[in-house]
């Protein structure tokens, strides 16, 4: 079964508004077997949007439509599906209640605007809005399904979930699609796909292979489309098991795609405790780390080393080392972590210190070097990366790196 | 000139990854002058992007391609481009360099996979890939431009930037577009926008006015369209004065989007130094400062007190007080942020304490109760907020409040 999503408004088209409600329709009417054909976003204007309706519904079993319901002149939608569809707009009393309703309870009274809002077409079902004044339309032509809701996030939500997935799977008999991720990190994605090269092509037709690379990390997706769920969960099962023993090193999870939460998972199964000395990261490893709820648990705190006076006086690095061998060397990245493990009494403590860039790079130590150094109980382990030049993006490697070579560390 | 944008990724389709790539080149494009028409996302697969092309082609004059372009077999972009067009692919040793020297500084050796990513069309001009190892191209047909582009954001980006961006600006004569942008912090929309009211009404029907909100802040957008840019610059400064009479306590830059590189600017310029301690925010501040290269010219460190004992150890902060008031307290998030001014030896502190939630909460003190301290020389200001229930916002408005309340100080 295939679905098209159409999204209207120029708010879209000029970067204005980012539309997170087709990435959000799809994936819930993906994982109710629909496959999504494609996405379409076109201006509030007439001939771009049944030209694209008229595209969608040559291809796609199913077309929703999100956008153009508002109570203004820019909004065009719910008159053109009308028209398209041969009916005409007339009011509906339940409708009507429903906006009474909301604006009453937000202190206003009923103007001509929602007045307007309460005209549906005689030729569709109505979707009731629990969080807003524009109801929805269910459209039903030639055994195919036409559906258009407001643009607003969380009314559009609330109108799938509690209505339209109902009926749509009411309609059609959906097939059962699987997807498995398989999560690594420490490995450029050419490296990974030169590893698994032989077992990608040994993988049978029905799975779909997809490399997924971001910075420092690349997730595998298996994908398989049948009638039996358990079967298709064996399947591809078999095949996770495979990657395991030959990247199995790189997986850091099967069903968890931030470092930080299976970081804080396994923390919190030891009762251990962790805290972080930061120079070219800038707090960012911290902040990775606080952004899961509970971190309080395990999380004691930081100390963002930013000036070689920090480090000598809030982590005790000697100030010969630092002059000797400069503040991104082993030996200091090295008294870093010891530092602030002794200082904030924490079971691991992770600490780096690089160049960030732009500037700030020598011929010897280029921008982009990072060392990065892990200490525990038993061990302190450091190691040096080249990275590249994007001081952003060589914040976030590190910090994923360290939280890599921290994990390892952790489930020795 | 018009301009379709084609977005190319199953990931895209069942709704894994966010499509944040037509977003930002919308606003990228749209700013230089064109009419974005339409975006479209499609599968990895030929039918459907020839399909999308053919129909990118006939209604618009440039075409900007995204994703498909990694070195595993699922990318199918080059390829089809490069038949759809009637050309080869033939090596690109400038290319094949750039991808030896990115594997090699990353201490890798290149294997059959990146060498194939050296295949370039030999009826295309190459765009150079400074952050990846995949080439964009650029076929020009008919008098129209299709460009293909890696579907990562950052190579994405600098190659739209530093190549895609100038090359259609010397193809196209495109009409002036004038923008400016009003940046305020500490004032909800909503109250902009009342304030603003008469002002707005009184706006030249010549000049947009849009208002972009995000956590903490509101910027207000200011365009106009025309050919004469002295003359368009001109009638948006006259409103841009007017606004200034208006709101001015809340603008923070009329250039800068990014308080904490006003900020940087603001320090640098009076050889003064900062740190933060941070319990709520986790880091996140200090992050946000040393994003900002140069910032090691004013920035010292942080300490990020995330357990009550680190706060007492760390920062000097009194344990009965913690006790008597709770950590999330005018008392004690003073006391954090004279103790890290004392301890990093800085001009300026900023501390954070609070409940970021969504656990944590409490009757007298709920979800998203934020203290916030700045201490100089002269003086310790402290502030309450109350935020709202989401963790990730509610560390983001602390850092922006935060930054406010720091700045204000700086300039007084």
């Amino acid at each position: 079964m295939k679905l098209d999503i159409l999204s209207i408004g120029d708010e879209l088209l000029i970067g204005q508004t980012l539309n997170t409600n087709a990435h959000w329709l799809s994936k819930q009417l993906n994982l109710i077997g629909f496959q999504i054909r494609q996405h379409t976003t076109v201006s509030d204007e007439k001939t771009a949007i049944v030209t694209a309706l008229n595209d969608a519904l040559t291809n796609s079993n199913v077309v929703i439509i999100t956008g153009g319901l508002g109570p203004t002149k820019d909004d065009l939608t719910l008159n053109i599906l009308t028209e398209y569809f041969g009916g005409k707009l007339i009011i509906n009393k339940d409708v009507y209640q429903d906006i009474e309703k909301m604006m009453t309870s937000r202190g206003y009274e009923m103007n001509e605007l929602n007045k307007q809002q309460a005209l549906v077409p005689d030729n569709a079902k109505v979707l009731r809005n629990k969080n807003g004044t524009a109801p929805g339309t269910w459209f039903e032509k030639d055994g195919k399904i036409i559906v258009s809701m407001p643009g607003v996030p969380y009314e559009m939500k609330a109108m799938t979930t509690n209505t339209v997935i109902p009926w749509l799977k009411e309609k059609f008999e959906l097939p059962v699609i699987v997807h498995k991720m398989i999560y690594t990190q420490g490995i450029p994605e050419s490296q990974l796909a030169e590893k698994l090269e032989s077992w990608e092509n040994n993988l049978p037709d029905t799975i779909k292979l997809a490399y997924l690379p971001s910075p420092g990390r690349v997730k595998l997706r298996l994908s398989s489309i049948g009638n039996n769920k358990d079967q298709l969960e064996t399947v591809i099962n078999l095949q996770i098991e495979k990657v395991k023993k030959i990247i199995g090193e790189h997986i850091f999870s099967l069903t968890e795609d931030e470092l930080q939460v299976v970081i804080g998972e396994l923390l919190h199964k030891k009762n251990a405790t962790l805290s972080t000395a930061e120079s070219c990261t800038g707090g960012y490893i911290a902040h990775l780390i606080t952004q899961v709820s509970g971190a309080s648990d395990y999380f004691k705190g930081a100390i963002v080393s930013y000036a070689n006076e920090t480090k000598i006086e809030s982590l005790g690095v000697n100030a010969n080392d630092i002059e000797q061998y400069g503040a991104v060397s082993k030996q200091v990245v090295e008294q870093m972590a010891i530092g602030v493990r002794t200082k904030l009494k924490t079971d691991y403590s992770i600490a780096t210190s690089g160049i960030a860039g732009p500037l700030g790079g020598t011929e010897e130590k280029p921008v982009g070097t990072v060392w990065i150094a892990v200490a525990s109980e038993d061990e302190v382990v450091s190691q040096m990366f080249q990275f590249g030049k994007d001081r952003t993006i060589n914040i976030e490697r590190t910090a994923i790196a360290a939280l890599g070579i921290l994990r390892n560390i952790i489930i020795q």
